[in-house]
């Protein structure tokens, strides 16, 4: 491989220089000892921010396949530093312990390529936008952080000219990023549905497949180190709706902030409800999705994380463990779907090192990596607009007209059912269950209050969104 | 966006130039009027060569998405013309008249990106030659082309400084190319596992599903337009074997032709192959298998396409109709699966128009496709050396002993057996499916030559590989 100038090189458009170029061959007093005579520069000097489960899996990684990684990314990646916050802690054995330091904004200053795998937003977010700003790429896995501040971190890579990368932030392993950045640049998305949460998934697995309570599932994925002591970030949603805000903005082309996401968790889910929804052909996944809305004139975009129903033979239905998914629907590629290991060191390390390889091979060829792509600026359409399909569940009186008064009420709001079966009875009242076609959730949720304050309801039992046909 | 310089500009590595710089601005006769007052260029040129079901709709696509393809790319994607060989037959209504030409040489010569969807290896060759030679972009979905030529592409391509990009070729809208030469750079694959030939996994699905022969599940597939009336490309597995050659090529860093695939068909898999294999817990699909090798010393690499016995539960199982699918197992990711539809012209259409986003933009901002990686160069293991584990179906005389006498052959050539059923009776014969543990191909095969000579067993039926652990 051989460095070249850009093949516009001479007809150079103008446009915002890079505040600061980085020399990888090795300028200045930190530079690493050179000893290749290839034609371009010998290494890219790396930052690791963090040395945690994947930060340590990145150091491995980076050791044991140091040929490898050479011979695809065109230059050695030069590990130059590692920055923890107690450099005495115990180490797993391949951690150089003469690479750490407590000073990351030294470091920092002088790598090429910073990659953070700390997480959270402080201290994080002045170090990543320290390194951006000096034109260093920023390789990172922070979901929180971009789905709170990516507007000020993609603006910052802009006006540097440096570039930031994060396949690592979205399910593990699982490409996704590239895939609704690269592969599917040619293409419309019209919706993204995915898995992107391990533990969540393994909890609902195991309540499904076993009969376990949420309570029992969450005990075991803590045990086997699924969940952690505190669970609320995985099992309400919001770790989920990081994510979604990540791949709405890829898919859609549009700022989608974190707090525009609409967040249910699986708290509320029962393994009652999970014997009812198998009996009824579908199963119970906590969904990321993200969709283009383009009916009754309204344009824009609708992005919620909820437990959902899935057809048990929706692709992502068969989704089992901890593993991730995402359903990619597309206008002119159709339904496409990314599989892997969403979580834990190796996995999420080889993402990293797949970006790694790339903005290592940039800074030696020339060339960026696809810059944040918001031009479309969809609206949001607030959930009210979003069409949707529920799945109620009622307790009723057991008694002649009830169920005809229930379909009343939804044909009064409009929402057409699809189906109705009496799914058991308690204390002499009926309970059914009622699927409705594509409604707003507006219509939708009206029709719930209506049913909730009619006597011969006895109890709104569960409403849960239906996805996937 | 903003065209730049490469990060390392103040220190150009030496290396050869692009032997001609085009001009997508639109220097020179040829050029398209230009009406953006964008800072970057314009316009990219791009010839089509080819109008078949694909190239139709790209050219639909690139019209009804202009603004978005131009917003994503960073300059409008300009249709300078399209190669055909009848510039009088019938065409498409979104096709432009005026566009068409006889003359594909000549419209190669005043492209900035060349895509190919003529397919076949001549005339189409010396043309894809022509344009890499000349610096012009290539994107192309010829799969026969770059499993047969690939290194004499890919040279031309490294000389003149020009980019081939080939996502169509394999798995139409699947982005596996991009998982594979991106994705999983920084990651060690050690298996690629693939349905890669949605015609066979029609056939081989409605075999399964609704109990067809082979012949009339053939006939079912030409009828809905699945299969051509030659099949012979696909049911003989040789569209399988440029695919695995190319995704052997990507995994391992390594050439690898069509020439080197070993090819089995699925012409033999009859439909009781079918039922039994259900019976026992397994599918049949088509597979293209490529596998790094590192057991008994061996260090290589090996690509193979035959029918195979699958788990109900690994995920290509699932795997149903026309789809294909693609399993890469990695060192550090683990098990990944990219899905989707692998024909017809939209989707298609979607993975040709990814690599133009991409090609586009590095002619606009600078930059190059990563390039073949062949630095691995691992041989090729011939079957023989080959681990593999096979289902063997054979009728044997009803008698005391001859199970035993079975047993013993394979334990003379150091095959461990891990189950054996009795799955039929005919005319006095037992009939009994013999599942190995992993062996090499060769002990597999004379174990099975050896009970071809006993004169215990009457036939061997059926020889079928078992994947999937």
């Amino acid at each position: 491989m051989s460095a070249r100038a850009p093949i516009l090189g001479h007809d150079p458009a103008p446009g915002p220089a890079p505040t600061r170029r980085r020399a990888p061959r090795g300028e200045g007093e930190d530079a690493p000892v050179s000893s290749s005579t290839a034609q371009h520069p010998d290494a890219v000097r790396i930052a690791l921010l963090g040395c945690g489960t994947v930060g340590s899996q990145v150091v491995r990684l980076l050791r044991e396949h140091a040929d490898d990684l050479a011979a695809r990314a065109g230059a050695r990646l030069e590990l130059v530093g590692i920055a923890v916050r107690d450099t005495d802690a115990e180490r797993d054995p391949w951690v150089p312990r003469e690479l750490l330091t407590a000073d990351a904004a030294a470091l920092v200053a002088r790598a090429d390529i910073v990659v953070e795998l700390i997480g959270g937003i402080d201290p994080v977010r002045p170090l990543v936008l320290a390194a951006l700003e000096s034109g260093a790429t920023v390789v990172t896995g922070n979901k929180a952080l971009l789905a709170a501040h990516g507007p000020e971190l993609h603006g910052a890579a802009e006006r540097s000219g440096a570039d930031l990368y994060y396949e690592a932030a979205v399910a593990g392993a699982v490409p996704v990023v590239y895939g609704l950045r690269e592969s599917l640049a040619g293409d419309n998305v019209d919706a993204v549905l995915g898995i992107v949460n391990g533990t969540t998934n393994f909890i609902l697995d195991e309540m499904a497949t076993r009969g376990l309570s949420f309570d029992d599932a969450l005990a075991l994925a803590q045990e086997l180190g699924y969940a952690e002591a505190d669970p609320t970030a995985d099992v309400d949603g919001h770790d989920a709706a990081a994510k979604a805000a990540i791949l709405a903005s890829l898919a859609f082309h549009t700022r989608v902030s974190i707090d525009d996401v609409p967040v249910t968790g699986i708290r509320q889910v029962t393994a009652a409800d999970m014997a009812e929804a198998r009996e009824a052909g579908y199963v119970i996944k906590l969904l990321a999705v993200a969709r283009r809305i383009t009916d009754n004139g309204t344009r824009g975009i609708s992005v919620r994380v909820h437990p959902a129903l899935l057809p048990a033979t929706h692709p992502l239905a068969a989704v089992r463990g901890a593993f991730n998914a995402v359903v990619v629907e597309a206008e002119a590629a159709g339904r496409l779907m990314f599989y892997g290991q969403g979580a834990g060191g190796a996995p999420t390390a080889s993402a990293v090192l797949g970006d790694l390889v790339a903005a290592a091979s940039h800074k030696v060829h020339g060339g960026n990596a696809p810059r944040e792509s918001t031009y479309a600026e969809l609206p949001l359409v607030t959930d009210a607009q979003t069409p949707a399909r529920t799945q109620v569940q009622l307790r009723l009186a057991d008694e002649p007209g009830t169920l005809a008064a229930v379909a009343g009420v939804y044909g009064e709001h409009g929402v057409s059912i699809e189906s109705v079966r009496q799914t058991g009875a308690d204390d002499g009242d009926a309970r059914i269950t009622i699927v409705s076609h594509l409604a707003t959730e507006a219509a939708l949720a009206q029709t719930v209050a209506k049913l909730s304050d009619d006597p011969r309801v006895h109890e709104v039992v569960s409403v849960m969104r239906v996805e996937g046909n």
